[in-house]
């Protein structure tokens, strides 16, 4: 077989060097590969610059203090939001477990509503099913649509008053989806309601302005956007960050501190207990120059054509269903006929093709798509056309081991 | 001066390539520097072996999974403990936290108190404020001893079967008291209570044994112990962990999701929500090899040497008033008379020596002390006379200027 479709050639995988020759890296969804800049970023941290943050009286430790929170500076540009307004946190899942706790865990009462779509990853469902069973709210789903996007027409029609949260993914991370995320802030702000976008899959492969996009909550894992593990961001409006407790203690986070009462430091710091990820944050700056570097416009059209190859290349083998929109973004899921997606993953990495088969975090989506797990092939800034043309060989070995 | 008491030398800071020839680095109790093997350690992780863990059905992603694991065992190993009782989190701070929500959160009720002492740091009193406020538990203040250790006999008196926790730092981060934690265990357990010890300052300078130690839950930081920042370890005793619902909710720590009820992971697993610090587990496992490759005792030995030839310097100069007892472990605190110790802190950088100068998270214990802050000296495995004494010259110097 070949693949006609033309994707526009980005050509950087030279600059991963994990990623060996003839290996189809199809799992970036998952996580992304490092660059050799975010890696010598991560090595001078500690090899040459290392000290902690925001104490000490030498002037290492105030470089260092300067070089973190140019990094919170970094990354409030990249998203087209204010420098307090941006959290340091261990990845997406924090951010929304610190939003559900400090957030909803004290702005809801029983009787109030939150609402997700049921193509959520569990890290945007568990959090708020922890909290709503503590307040005592109720949890309703908006349903997709025929071509597997969250249908924001449903959700017009469910939202109530009662609705004091709606939380979305941006970018779905199973089966590709773009939220029409302003149009989605708008409906949920006509209630009343307050908007957290799980931006986990949109940062990479995105321009993303959460000003533009009017939501009131943005998160995303800093190892999804080639950077290193450990560190992710939470974005707030920071009138609402303003009102919000403190998720731990610590150092860091305080005012003043007393057996007699404890008083805390204003955002983001409230929410920064415990010496930071500080090395994490140097890495994090360093995976935003690099994206930033090729352009996310260029990016989206790279992957957009991979992912039109990937469908046109797969939609041409009889036994292959496809999951998700004609234009998702970095990501396919599908299935093999009569085959266990498992089964399909350990075939594809004999060929040294990496993909992810499972149910991705999303086993209420499966439940839905009427499978028990997908097999998904995601890509980033280092796969080219090769890869697709390598996935489809291993598909058609699959199809000739299990014919 | 000269500095006559001979420290066992260790002679380990060639392995350190952030810490610059004349550079006198006394400032590991608050980050201890990196040696190259566990940079070498981090580096290899994003530039050769780097995938996600726990979820990929191909090789790369099995081996990560493999070394995630073998990180975790290394760990139980180092303290003692067993490895399904480690939980890798942030920090410390996190792993109090996660104790004061997940554990006494559910298990304190109105009426409950839990028992801290005077020289806790801000991370160790208040997650405890947090969640006594929650539940209506009220907390009690061990005091000191004359020469600045954590009381027990006082303790002894203090308890009763209304305190359900106990949580006392193993060594104290401004004065070096080492705690004799074996029996502050048996006082807690004597009327029922659990013990929490904050390991951070004992791991990187003392022999630590769970399991002789009896303790309930010990937390400490990677970054303190030559490892990288955002990876820290919780251990606690399995059966508290099984009891403890999970901390945060998302990837990795559910059995099933399902709109219609969740159910979790057992132990450590459900303590470990998306996407861990991968690499962070894996420099972690090379900074506890690094310093078992040393050996803790010889480390003990050495920094109890580098203390004593401090305090002994430093007491021959009149100014300086010296906090903690002699057999403080690797810490030194003092003031300089009519100095304040950020300018103490300024004038001992302009000399190449980098201490802190603050509250160091603990203003309970300045408050005891008399002071609004103190400076501090403190050691690790590359300091050696030459440090302490440019610490002297330093301070003799800061007398000059402040005659």
């Amino acid at each position: 077989m070949s693949v006609a479709t033309a994707a526009r050639p980005l050509d950087r995988v030279a600059d991963f060097p994990a990623i060996p020759d003839g290996w189809a890296y199809l799992d970036t969804a998952a996580t992304a590969q490092k660059p050799q800049a975010v890696i010598d970023a991560i090595t001078r941290g500690y090899d040459t610059t290392y000290a902690t943050v925001h104490r000490g009286v030498y002037q290492r430790s105030a470089d260092m203090t300067r070089a973190y929170e140019a990094a919170r500076r970094r990354v409030a540009d990249f998203i087209g939001g204010q420098v307090d307004e941006c959290v340091f946190v261990r990845g997406a899942t924090e951010g929304i477990n610190l939003v559900a706790q400090c957030w909803a865990g004290t702005q809801l009462k029983s009787g109030d509503r939150i609402l997700l779509s049921a193509l959520e990853h569990h890290s945007n469902i568990v959090p708020w099913q922890m909290v709503a069973d503590r307040v005592g709210a109720a949890i309703d789903v908006v349903p997709l649509t025929a071509d597997h996007r969250i249908d924001l027409d449903a959700m017009a029609a469910m939202l109530t008053p009662a609705h004091k949260l709606v939380a979305l993914a941006h970018v779905s991370n199973v089966l590709g989806s773009v939220l029409d995320a302003r149009r989605a802030a708008d409906l949920a702000h006509s209630v009343g309601a307050r908007l957290l976008l799980d931006g986990c899959q949109a940062v990479p492969r995105m321009r993303v302005d959460v000003g533009a996009l009017d939501c009131d909550f943005y998160v995303f894992s800093g190892h999804k956007l080639y950077g290193p593990t450990g560190i992710g961001v939470l974005w707030g409006k920071a009138d609402l960050l303003d009102t919000m407790p403190p998720y731990q203690g610590g150092g860091a986070m305080i005012d003043k501190v007393a057996f007699s009462g404890t008083t805390y430091a204003p955002p983001p710091a409230r929410f920064e207990a415990g010496t930071p990820h500080i090395v994490g944050a140097l890495g994090l700056h360093a995976a935003i120059n690099y994206v930033e570097g090729i352009g996310l416009d260029a990016i989206h059209a790279h992957e957009t054509a991979l992912v039109g190859a990937t469908r046109e290349a797969l939609g041409q083998l009889n036994s292959v269903r496809l999951f998700g929109p004609e234009d998702a973004a970095g990501i396919v899921s599908f299935e093999v006929e009569g085959v266990h997606p498992h089964d399909v993953g350990t075939i594809l990495d004999e060929a040294k093709v990496a993909i992810r088969a499972g149910h991705h975090c999303a086993q209420p989506l499966m439940e839905i798509l009427g499978v028990s797990a997908t097999a998904r092939a995601s890509f980033g800034v280092y796969n080219g056309l090769a890869d697709v043309e390598a996935l489809v060989r291993g598909l058609e070995r699959v199809r000739k081991i299990f014919g």
